[in-house]
């Protein structure tokens, strides 16, 4: 037993972590800056980071090290178990599967992005069905090496720890509210009439200074990041020197304005991280559900409380002028929590949302066990719809063709949004109870109390908490899905005095 | 004997190239986009890549394929002595060493930083010490596995295959021909006049467009580059995705302009690489020296002719308006050709430019041989430039802090930009040779006729050739600096008439 092979191991994971940084800027160039003449040496580029690290991870003495290794502290403790965590996931995969899996995944996701605008799902059904296949063997393997099932094997890999087991019980519960709850929320705002939409005209270079300022405002510090623009807006780069992205209408300044509320979120988890484990395992988030519960608690909880929005429409208003009630709190949170049965994941609204994802993660299961095959998939994709929000996609891009996930290998990351839409209500009422004063703070558009309570009670964990453990930390029990549902039954169906 | 080695070498290599490339976006990134927040990072991710790099160059089994491999082509057989040397410059220097060398030239540059702004070299003294101190234990080592003097060791990083004892003589001849140079081409400047000045204003924006079209008429397909800011401009990024910067003054557009045509010189030398050996060490440029003569080919030769001039008069006149006999030709040569004896090298023109280098040429070789202390630095140089332009600088700033290069270890490096400049001048009267309507073509702003010269008699070849025999194959014959004297003279010797 020795603390010196733990010692080499950080010195491992330290350059793992870099490689890992390396990668993450380079993504994010790839989405923002690259000229399209750059695709081919970029792939090259990647491909070979991720081997590197592959190779390193599941070198021979770094087997042997994470044997003897041992450790001092709780954190040390948890970093070791996350490093052993990913040697074995590594090690669990062939490196045929591994390339082959690559290889596969970014043929398809090529022909998706044709299929899509084609609304032509028979054009990548062979590629998808390649990709299902490897992701199947996958699962297989990491099953066998994890002992989880092999959708949760899979499921492990976006949020640790969570399993379908504990997830089905709480979207089945979601399921009847939501045949009671929809009805009563449409009905409740055709009573209320529909908005007075905002006037208009929105430039770009307007709308880029006004999202830039409120990211600022929200607490992300120039020196460490930036704001640029991509077709699919996401939040990158690093701890340091985080990047977040967005995509500017200029006839609707909502889509730039709530995406970098909500990437502002992810990106001050990415600043609350510990700096003193940063490119360590235990230094990164917690996972996928509990990185997206930060961009909601701080979209969706916050930013569109009728308390923030009571600041942002005279700000708004400032900016852009017009009829002054398009820009009033109750107007604005018609327009931005507008219930809808959509077709399209991306676009729904906090009630529907879950709905979306509640189909993705009934078929993806399905898909893994081998129970669908993928020339059923756009018929079940159709019936699923139909039965949770009553409504049938008129094609398939508006179906089954929507989502890059599949089409890039990505099986048994979806209920991550809702986990993490469900956590940032749990986490949002016990912050609440913590500051006195948050509505009054919200109000004046300072989310300092806020983000702070997420610091010490969030950020500052780190990897060292699975997804379970860090709502035990920070609200005192594990997922409880009825906070969720008291925050969307006081937000859609009590009339308008809704918080 | 093995071509399974060589083919295992080609693989390890293209590694190796993916991971200069990933490098040289991370520079480029660092110097354009990245928060000043990420630099820590940045620099540990730079750290790593060069870490894995230096493994994978000196480990055993490359060593191991290095001995028995064998090629088929000259082409391969290029390729592998270029990674026979690679490795042997490697693996000739402890890894101890290489790890100092890196965090003293980075703790040097860091004060000089401050050193320059303050012009006090007492404050940078010993750190320059230092960084001079691990250069001469690296020359040393190079040295003793090369064969070469160690002065020549290092320079041979730059620019393979070229040495003091060839650069002394041409340098030699150089200071005589100035010496009576200089003040006949002062004589007739005087007797000119002095140029009217570019009325303005010259907003970026408008600097900006007209900088990237003119890249582009020059032949850099936006597809494969991109323009930004930086506070020195440079060439970075890779053949496929070639990233050149620029600085706009608001006050004076040549600085932008002049510069982007320099970069746009380099950014072509990158694009017309050999494809085919991509990520390979013969798919790279033949060096530093090659490199600065495409930059100076266009920039010089062929961008400040009268002839492009005539075409580039015109231009800026129509997007920049004001008094047009400011934007003839001629009063454009005057200011964009003026001759005078500064301090400051970047500024320099072409006649005195080169004294800038033989002083920093001289000085190096002596600090290297250890026959000049630092301490000494700031005398001896004084003493250069007085020797060589009359002049004597007022301040270290002005002197021997103006440049970043041997702050930050790079000794052995300047001599490059003049024997650039030569071959410049020695391939542009090889290109004018070849290409009967070249002035014409210059006059309509079209540079296709030199560039496509340039593609099949230099960038071509990438690195199968060294310095001389790319100026063979080229031209004819190696590097012979009377075609420099021959374009200065007819420039700045022959009255109004020079091309």
């Amino acid at each position: 037993m020795s603390q010196a092979a733990y010692d080499r191991l950080t010195q491992r994971t330290a350059r793992l972590g870099a490689l890992g940084e390396a990668a993450a800027i380079l993504h994010w160039d790839a989405s923002t800056m690259m000229p399209k003449g750059g695709g081919a040496a970029r792939a090259e580029q990647l491909a070979t980071l991720a081997g590197l690290a592959h190779e390193m991870m599941t070198a021979a003495d770094m087997a042997a090290d994470l044997h003897i290794a041992t450790t001092e502290t709780a954190w040390e403790a948890a970093n070791l178990e996350l490093m052993r965590r990913a040697h074995l996931r590594a090690t669990a995969l062939p490196t045929a599967l591994v390339e082959a899996t690559a290889r596969a995944n970014s043929a398809c996701e090529k022909v998706w992005r044709e299929a899509k605008a084609k609304s032509d799902f028979a054009l990548v059904r062979p590629f998808l069905e390649e990709v299902l296949l490897l992701q199947r063997e996958t699962a297989q393997a990491l099953s066998a090496a994890t002992g989880l099932t092999p959708y949760d094997a899979l499921m492990d890999g976006y949020q640790r720890g969570v399993t379908a087991a504990e997830v089905e019980p709480v979207f089945t519960a979601y399921e009847s509210f939501l045949r009671e709850a929809l009805p009563r929320a449409e009905e409740i705002q055709a009573r209320r009439g529909p908005p007075i939409p905002l006037p208009g005209p929105f430039p770009t270079g307007k709308q880029r200074r006004l999202c830039r300022n409120l990211s600022v405002r929200l607490g992300l510090e120039e020196e460490h990041s930036r704001l640029d623009e991509s077709l699919h807006p996401f939040c990158g780069g690093t701890p340091s020197d985080v990047r977040i992205t967005t995509f500017y209408s200029e006839t609707d300044p909502a889509k730039a304005l709530l995406g970098v509320l909500h990437e502002t979120g992810h990106a001050l988890y990415e600043r609350g991280l510990p700096l003193e484990y940063a490119r360590q395992p235990v230094g990164q988030s917690a996972g996928m559900a509990a990185h997206e519960s930060q961009s909601l608690i701080i979209e969706m909880q916050a930013c569109r409380s009728d308390a923030f929005l009571g600041f942002l429409g005279p700000l708004l208003e400032r900016n852009f002028g017009g009829d002054p009630a398009a820009y009033a709190p109750q107007n604005l949170s018609r327009l931005w929590r507008r219930v809808e049965r959509g077709f399209i994941r991306v676009d729904a609204d906090e009630l529907t949302y879950p709905a979306h994802v509640i189909v993705r993660f009934r078929l993806e299961q399905a898909m893994i066990a081998g129970e669908l095959a993928i020339a059923d998939l756009p018929g079940a994709w159709a019936e699923g719809m139909q039965y949770l929000l009553g409504i049938t996609p008129p094609d398939d891009a508006r179906g089954c063709l929507q989502d890059i996930h599949w089409y890039d290998g990505g099986f048994g990351y979806f209920p991550s949004y809702t986990l993490g839409a469900m956590a940032a209500a749990q986490m949002m009422k016990a912050a609440r109870a913590a500051i006195p004063n948050m509505e009054t703070a919200l109000g004046k558009g300072n989310l300092k109390p806020l983000v702070t309570w997420l610091r010490a009670n969030v950020h500052g964990y780190g990897a060292s908490l699975g997804f379970q453990d860090l709502l035990r930390a920070a609200t005192g029990k594990p997922l409880d899905p009825m906070d969720f549902q008291a925050h969307l039954r006081a937000r859609y169906l009590e009339g308008d005095a809704a918080p």
